[in-house]
């Protein structure tokens, strides 16, 4: 390699990367200009990828975390040969495919959406985690390589402790970070908030550390060659980098290592842009320009890379040859199907939501080979553990298993089923107490924002918990996910499906429908306590649920009330919709509404037939009104929880609280007046 | 100090803690059983606290983690005499003071809520930076320690890695950390999740560490004598313990070291509890006790911490003495109150309600003495820089600035912000951008639970962030918080106050409203963009605010429609207005709602002098619709946005979303048929 032309690479991206935050008047040029040379190494010489098809399913994954390093990535793929030079140029502008914190798109060599600190590296474990799931059913010769790039801000988040601890703990000698280490962040330098060891810290989780100047394109060569050949342990290449690398002020002083340069225009931070364009060898005038010897050195590099994958597509082919059976349940583990007889799954009776989601579960340990499960170390409570008893868990060397023991690590266990997502081929689904739902929010969103396949199993859903208390007692998070069901992402449909079953029957609905949606994230909400199963319960009348609502129990077709709920509380107005009928003659409809953002995208037939426009409502929520509010309106009332419950046998909380039979019977009186 | 009784004290917190689990067929025995030994060395010979008053001001402080191991907590302090026996059998009944986890009771020893793991030793760090803030200006006379309890479950969560930075950075000599590390969680055993090197870790935070054999008591005394010794760093003690200690089978054989032993009673996991208690010294009819020898060694302790605490108050009264201004500011401190002209203070028209508020900080850094502002690295966004301009940084050994730089480190920021608000004398303030609220939900939600006032500023409020893109944009976040206004808490008071001001007059109010709030925790939601004043603007008229809602511009008792909004809608809807009077001849109320939670506690008669009952009304939101649906309900629609938001300009994003006057006036004009 040319160290000229290797440094007029580098220069390129930074000249690229302050031209486009500059144009964009806004936007964060000073780090990218660091993390340039790292990139430059690392997409020319050592990424995987097939330049004619980035969406090749081997492919090396690339995983950024500061996404307000943008700039970088986007320059950085441009050599490559994935964004134009007007594509750059319109940064963070409206319809443009750069804005300003990156938005997934594999067939550009985006492999994550990023911009919240700390995901994106998360996401990397994920796929890391994905890829030897697939090795170890497939064989060697599908491994690749996962990527990611780390700032200070990445390193400071809380998450990345999770994935340091699992990273280490299952020895992923396939994930190699590199972590930009320029002792600056937005507000200040790194000096004002730690005197972290990082490499001792990551060392302390099992991880093998090399530090290096990260703008000496050798030496990043030296930590890339370690990092392959360490086949044990994750690597952490920490390059210690100059922030605003290039930058000089109008009369020529070096304006690098500045604070100003993290977050807005080299101008506006007290640069020239003009003079450190210059400096980096530009065309000031017009910036937005590919050196010739470093186009004609990425066409080499994408030259090699086609001839590689050209062989690596020769291997899968004969080894397709040779396992045709095994190559058609890679297809199928790619393709995200599933093929499952619900109907012939039995449920006990009366059991609790999470036992019966259990059920299920215990079926696809066996049905559904590259279902991977998750549990925040509650397994054994949030009943994942009927997938876990037919499998075993993830080792280092060993991925044999499907069943990740996170540890008490909510939020990464969130991030690292989105990068399983990401890297496809496997379908991750992650459990633990719906109060703990607040922790995955984050991610929960990322998830929504991506349109990932992910599925939550939150348990434990009301305050019907009990004796655990307030801290344990979900009442708003209801209310809380199902905005995720409002907010549309960019291809217009729900941002989420979240589905509460009412009973087991429901429950397998619940699943069949969380597996069917392959297009958003899907979170299941289940009870802890046992439910009683609604009248006449089967699968077939359950499936009704596909339709967000349904109508349980039907007296009329306009009857005198109905009464509505989803999970546990629908088996309450049940049986207060026994005593309205006996001790005051009425006639009353009684409707599970599993899903109220599903039910909103029926027809106006089918919502008026299960909600009659003029017919009285009754709505019951564990949780706070505002839940049922929107269905219920101006035609009716909804018991529900103001406050944050007490630490009491729910059966107890139920009388204290007002959620029996008898009260229905009470308020709905009280409601018809 | 009698090893015999010693050890007996600590088999009576195990005795009591696995009855009341018995007892109660719910709960966590073992690792209260394996962290008796510590808890009794501590409380008896360490913990300084007045026996005839808990809530003393300059006592130790204790934070228990692990809020399951609530049994634990309760049955040392109940040898400390803060709880009856009788209180101890009604363990997690309704009514009972020994909820499932431990609430917050000062009077009684429990100084915090603990239940979501890892936040209850974060509060440590927060009381611990408060400690020292005060001590930096009263005087080490009032120095005291900051003890807490971390399990396995909080060395795993996330947030620790926030709470080992930032303590080490600080260098928090004032704080001794206990790890019961047992090996087991509660569904599996470590050895699953993690080869972490814990103390490595720490000590790459610039920690102190000890690892002991923390069933021993000497060598627990030996491990608390070297905590207190070191005054530079914190000090983490990893004690080795076993859980289940004591516990056996029907014949006899142990049954310590069990995952089972976790999460339910002896008896259940395949323990014999009667074995149990009589292997551990008990009367098993008759397990409440406290044995006399253990009685007399606590009231031997209790006599001699009263007679440190006279000494104490004795210097400190001589210290009042001689420095009565100082004396009188700590009582000022203490109490929570502060004395602002807020109408003095000068706002910039037009400015961003961001800039608004760094002005007001810039006050408060001058006459809130107690004030502690902290950023997760964006002050200069946040404008929270408005206050650091006018202090310091904390640094190790310093303590006499007011300004936390947290780094990026969202909710370790808030459970900082909680401990510092429990230890009291102080007031936090943290800032970061809205969109990242989610990261600090749990926090947020304990603060309320805890009816802590905590302010939290949250900037870059709607999708008007613009150019940063979806990730940054909040579009649900602010139907999510307000959540907690819908949410009671236990007095029955709004779970939290949340405001978002319309103006720069508006934000003084907010603030104003913040600091009067000493009861639960409020939210500032602050925009990124410049926003016009409103119509005849200034600080008497926006007063009105504090009723939640008021006529911004008032036309008529009865105008053809009401408009409302919050923030910088606001703007947008007067805009409209002049459209609507203009062109259509309309007369229209403007009606700014800085919070909808606080408009509803005032009386009818206000309200629907705002928003009288038959006029149409039009919401406006740059988040999802619900924020608005419920005051406009039937009468009206909701201009709002229900989706991900896109990267662009914000003034190109408030035309292709419709967030113009030009639509206000189309939208109503539709509207109104």
């Amino acid at each position: 390699m040319d160290k000229n032309i290797s440094k007029l690479a580098a220069d390129n991206i930074r000249i690229l990367s302050a031209a486009m935050v500059e144009k964009a008047k806004s936007g964060h040029p000073g780090g990218a200009m660091g993390g340039a040379d790292f990139m430059h190494v690392l997409f020319s010489e050592y990424l995987n990828y097939d330049p004619a098809d980035r969406t090749w399913f081997n492919r090396d994954r690339f995983f950024l975390d500061p996404g307000h390093m943008s700039p970088m990535l986007y320059a950085g793929l441009a050599l490559t040969g994935t964004y134009s030079m007007e594509e750059l140029a319109n940064f963070r502008q409206w319809g443009s495919p750069t804005p300003g914190h990156p938005e997934v798109d594999f067939a550009r060599g985006v492999e994550n959406t990023s911009g919240p600190l700390g995901q994106g590296h998360v996401m990397a474990v994920g796929a890391a985690i994905a890829e030897r799931f697939l090795a170890a059913r497939f064989g060697e010769w599908m491994s690749h390589n996962i990527y990611t790039f780390i700032s200070d801000g990445g390193i400071q988040e809380e998450i990345s402790q999770g994935a340091g601890r699992i990273a280490g703990h299952l020895g992923l000698g396939n994930l190699v970070m590199f972590y930009d280490s320029n002792d600056i962040q937005l507000s200040t330098v790194t000096d004002d908030v730690t005197i972290e060891d990082t490499a001792k810290k990551y060392e302390a989780w099992g991880w093998a550390t090399m530090t290096i100047d990260g703008n000496d394109h050798d030496q990043i060569r030296k930590a890339l060659d370690a990092a392959s050949a360490e086949t044990e342990k994750p690597f952490l290449i920490i390059g210690k980098t100059i922030m605003g690398k290039g930058a000089v002020t109008a009369n020529g002083d070096s304006f690098e290592k500045q604070v100003s340069t993290h977050g807005q225009p080299l101008s506006a931070a007290g640069a020239s842009f003009a003079d450190t364009l210059k400096n980096l060898g530009a065309d000031v005038e017009n910036p937005f320009q590919v050196f010739a010897e470093v186009e004609a050195l990425y066409n080499e590099a994408n030259n090699k890379k086609a001839a590689y994958v050209a062989d690596k597509k020769a291997e899968q082919a004969e080894w397709a040859k040779a396992n045709p059976e095994l190559a058609a349940k890679l297809a199928q583990f790619i393709s995200g199907e599933t093929n499952i007889d619900y109907a012939a799954i039995e449920q006990k009776a009366g059991a609790a939501t999470r036992g019966a989601s259990s059920t299920v579960l215990g079926v696809f340990a066996e049905q559904v080979e590259n279902m991977i499960v998750m549990s925040a170390d509650l397994a054994n409570s949030d009943k994942t553990d009927g997938f876990l008893k037919k499998t075993t868990v993830f080792k280092k060397g060993d991925f044999s298993g499907a069943f990740l023991q996170i540890g008490v690590a909510e939020l990464t266990m969130g991030a690292i089923a989105n990068g399983m997502a990401l890297h496809g081929g496997v379908i991750p689904v992650c459990g633990t107490f719906f109060v703990f739902s607040d922790y995955m929010k984050p991610t929960a969103r990322m998830a929504a924002l991506m349109q990932l396949p992910v599925k939550y199993v939150w348990t434990h859903d009301a305050f019907r918990v009990g004796e655990d208390g307030p801290t344990h007692q979900p009442i708003e998070q209801e209310a809380q996910i199902r905005l995720l069901e409002k907010l549309k992402n960019h291809h217009g449909d729900n941002g989420m499906l979240v589905v509460r079953p009412a009973d087991v029957n429901e429950t397998t609905v619940a699943w069949k429908m969380a597996m069917e949606n392959t297009k958003t994230p899907t979170a299941l909400i289940l009870s802890r306590q046992n439910i009683p199963n609604l009248p006449e319960s089967d699968y077939n009348k359950a499936l009704q649920a596909e339709k967000g609502a349904y109508i349980v129990e039907k007296d009329a077709d306009t009857p005198d009330v109905v009464l509505l709920a989803s999970g546990s509380e629908v088996g309450t107005l049940v049986e207060g919709a026994k005593l309205l009928r006996e001790q005051k003659g009425l006639k009353v409809n009684v409707v599970s509404v599993i899903s109220e953002g599903l039910f909103r995208n029926q027809d106006k037939a089918y919502q008026a037939e299960v909600l009659p426009a003029d017919v009285p409502r009754f709505g019951m929520t564990a949780g706070l009104p505002v839940t049922l509010e929107g269905l219920v309106g101006l035609n009716g009332t909804v018991w529900g929880l103001d406050h944050f419950g007490y630490s009491a046998p729910y059966t107890v909380l139920d009388e204290k609280f007002g959620f029996t039979g008898e009260n229905v019977l009470k308020q709905v009186t009280e409601m018809l007046g």
